[in-house]
């Protein structure tokens, strides 16, 4: 995420041992997936390439440091390893590689062909390698969460991965349903984005302050601030979805249309619009879902007449609002004001 | 697996004890899949009609109880509550439900219709449901699992269950290689059947003797026993493919040879055939490969004719023999005696 980020002069220590620790991160989980056999090891380099903003492992990582509440003191004296331990690390590679395998399984759903910019795994050998390559990294992020001796992370990181599939059957339940409303929108995104992102905050409050800290405030303040910041962060995805432009994005676009997905901006749409309007948008909806893409510049000036792109923006900037709220109460300290920049950053990008 | 057992009056007791505990690893299962999201929850109740022979539970509750040094004495005093903690039901589930996962996602790849005698749910509802809901299940394993008060049984599991998709990646990439040896076909089965099996007795045997006992002989004699009898049991399955009628084993058949996987009797019955024959059986077996279920009477007479599933019921018969080999140092007890009839039992069975 950091790319993405103006950070001022006094978060600088903080960036670098970030900077300094997200590698550790990756050492990791590069090594949990060494296999000895050769067409695994293979596939596990390819797909190594899906790693991206590295949100997860960084919110592991700041929120370990946030929950600190000698974090300022220790960055001051370059004591990082008091701040940053292993458990930290394993729990940034643990959060990474379920959200890669759920990326894995989502281009085999969505017949996505791009991924940061290369061809996908599915493009590349096939739906069956995927859904096993997607398994693989499932169950290699458990057997690494059980490294920690406590059966808490793998309850917490089990119970979110469970959650982000219910939101995933509640989305395709509802696919090609026109009259889908924000509240389910919401709750799908709640599931299937945020439960994870929420998870990875508590996971690294957890890591520093102890497994026992479930209903600590601090735990229960930055895991909040993960949910909520997790369904702005879905929100601007659905919105590049809509908007971006692919080699931008680096990821295939127009998959929600093209698979019958409602997101926020067609819902908001199709709420405002007038009956005649309306009705050539619920055909030129199904028509893209049909697979036409042509439609697609249409569809997007429609909704862009109603205002439902800027109505799209605000709600994310209300859950942003709500992320930044759930950690008022946290002393002040470089990881909350970090965790406040970085709020803000997950909406204003444009990848 | 108790339907295919011929049990002795010695091991009645034992046989209600075991058939009393499986309809607790029912409830903890289901317990475990109950959604507030009835999209969720009607899929779940479906696919529970996939369980079948429950050979995963049985053996972990076994293996609990063979475990047990006092077992026989227990056993007579009717002292169940001792050798069957809850601990043990949930690593029955735990196994079970890792194993159901395995069967969703086996069944988009197959592109199976048909299991347990009814419609696969990727028939049913799609390929995507059937992923995402394969996802799910493992989830809710590994939540389940953790919330045994130790993160060796996570550890455990999540292992057993990368070295699966191992296997299974092992698999997809000797496809349609018709000059794959025995070795190759024995390393698939020791990781994609035989790690599951192995660490369901480990877990049985841990719930028992604590978590810190992973080196105790015993422990080390009842996974040995799974990881062999795992092997035999994924023989009989292929042979079962092969040569079972679809209304007897009650999943689809013949998909090994649809999917160019090349099992023990085609692998003996190639090594076997002369030069002129084996061109022909070649042929058949690529013209299978591409989807022509025509020639598969004349493929599997070739392959008796080189006596080749013969050759597999003996290796079935040699792995059998090495998992009894595996306990035989454990002390005799009515445990034992069980899981030495359910060793002949797996390869004497047609579903």
């Amino acid at each position: 995420m950091q790319g993405v980020l103006n950070i001022p002069k006094e978060l600088s220590g903080l960036q670098d041992l970030l900077a300094n620790s997200l590698p550790r991160v990756e050492t990791v989980f590069a090594g949990q997936l060494v296999s000895d056999l050769p067409p695994v090891d293979e596939m596990c380099s390819y797909i190594e390439r899906y790693r991206g903003k590295m949100l997860r492992p960084t919110l592991v990582l700041l929120c370990g440091i946030t929950a600190n509440p000698e974090s300022d003191a220790l960055l001051a004296n370059n004591d990082f390893d008091k701040l940053i331990t292993h458990t930290h690390i394993i729990s940034g590679a643990v959060c990474e590689m379920v959200h890669m395998a759920t990326l894995v399984h989502d281009d085999v759903l969505d017949e996505a062909e791009i991924r940061r910019r290369g061809q996908t795994i599915n493009m590349l050998k096939g739906n069956e390698v995927s859904v096993i390559l997607g398994d693989y990294l499932i169950a290699s992020s458990y057997e690494l969460c059980a490294s920690i001796n406590s059966s808490i992370p793998s309850q917490i990181v089990g119970n979110a991965s469970a959650v982000m599939c219910t939101g995933e059957l509640l989305q395709l339940h509802h696919r090609e349903n026109l009259s889908m409303d924000e509240s389910t929108y919401i709750e799908i995104l709640e599931r299937k984005t945020a439960a994870l992102i929420g998870a990875s905050c508590e996971l690294g409050a957890l890591a520093t302050l102890g497994y026992d800290q479930s209903i600590n405030p601090t735990t229960l303040a930055l895991k909040g601030f993960g949910q909520k910041l997790g369904i702005a962060f879905q929100i601007q995805d659905d919105v590049l979805d809509l908007l971006g432009k692919e080699e931008e994005v680096g990821k295939s676009v127009g998959k929600d249309l093209e698979k019958g997905k409602l997101t926020f901006p067609v819902i908001h749409h199709l709420e405002k619009t007038g009956v005649m309007d309306g009705t050539r948008s619920l055909m030129m909806l199904q028509q893209a879902a049909a697979g036409d893409r042509s439609v697609f510049p249409e569809i997007t000036k429609a909704i862009e007449s109603t205002g439902s792109v800027d109505a799209t923006q605000k709600l994310a900037e209300s859950y942003v609002q709500q992320a930044k709220d759930a950690i008022v109460d946290l002393p002040e300290s470089a990881g909350k004001s970090m965790l406040l920049l970085i709020a803000d950053a997950v909406i204003n990008r444009s990848f």
